[in-house]
């Protein structure tokens, strides 16, 4: 697995734990163009009680108002397999590479942004499924809320 | 066409008028639920320097955190067929009905959207094409960026 990969998925991760501590859903985002982290966000249903902010949407309203080509050089990664929110916004800005921590939580429409052009890496990293395992044991309804359930 | 839709849309049209006066994107959105508007938005990208508060996102936003049960009893409306984020928003909480102020000035993925399980009706307004056109007109670029062109 490219080493790069694994370095920017831990800062997704550290954004993760920080809503953990804040009483949130630990799921993270960093958003990377040309090498360099140009956004980081967490989910803030909690926090802020957003029906809207997930992980990669905080990530990209974090990140500001960028140009179409800007998007087209970057990079987002997520702890979780975006849902169909955050691959919606994902689509829009035509981010072509989409890196996620693991699918085996939760798997969103990962054949349609294929299809739609984006490319998808799995790190399917054994710590983000153990930080959202423990995380759905402790609050299930709170899970099933973010994700529409 | 049902009266009903009219009315709402006029809602979300008002929406959109109020972002137009503050030097915004004219996009409005309402929710309605068992016949009551619930939420109400319109796009934020000025306002709030916000790469994803499109019209449905504030207006989901705006209507707080809801329970799946009630999404389901939901329609949505918005002035302009939504993008593929709004589109992914809505089906993430599986709202069943979508009505639209027209698609001409800009068609999201509704075929994806039906094929998906929710329904839309499009009202094709006028007075929706004619906003968009005249603001177009006069801010091609901040149009382009709101639909990451």
């Amino acid at each position: 697995m490219d080493k790069k990969h694994i370095k920017f998925m831990k800062e997704a991760i550290r954004q993760a734990k920080i809503s953990l501590r804040q009483g949130g859903i630990p799921i993270g985002s960093i958003l990377v163009k040309d090498g360099k982290i140009i956004g980081r966000g967490y989910n803030k249903r909690v926090q802020k009680k957003s029906a809207i902010l997930h992980a990669e949407m905080d990530c990209l309203e974090n990140a500001g108002r960028l140009k179409a080509k800007d998007y087209r050089k970057c990079a987002i990664y997520s702890t979780l397999s975006p849902c169909d929110m955050c691959t919606g916004a994902i689509l829009l800005y035509k981010i072509p590479t989409i890196v996620i921590g693991e699918n085996e939580t939760f798997k969103g429409p990962e054949n349609y942004s294929k299809k739609r052009g984006a490319q998808i890496i799995n790190l399917n990293m054994k710590e983000c499924k153990e930080m959202m395992r423990d995380f759905i044991k402790e609050k299930p309804g709170l899970w099933n809320e973010d994700i529409g359930k």
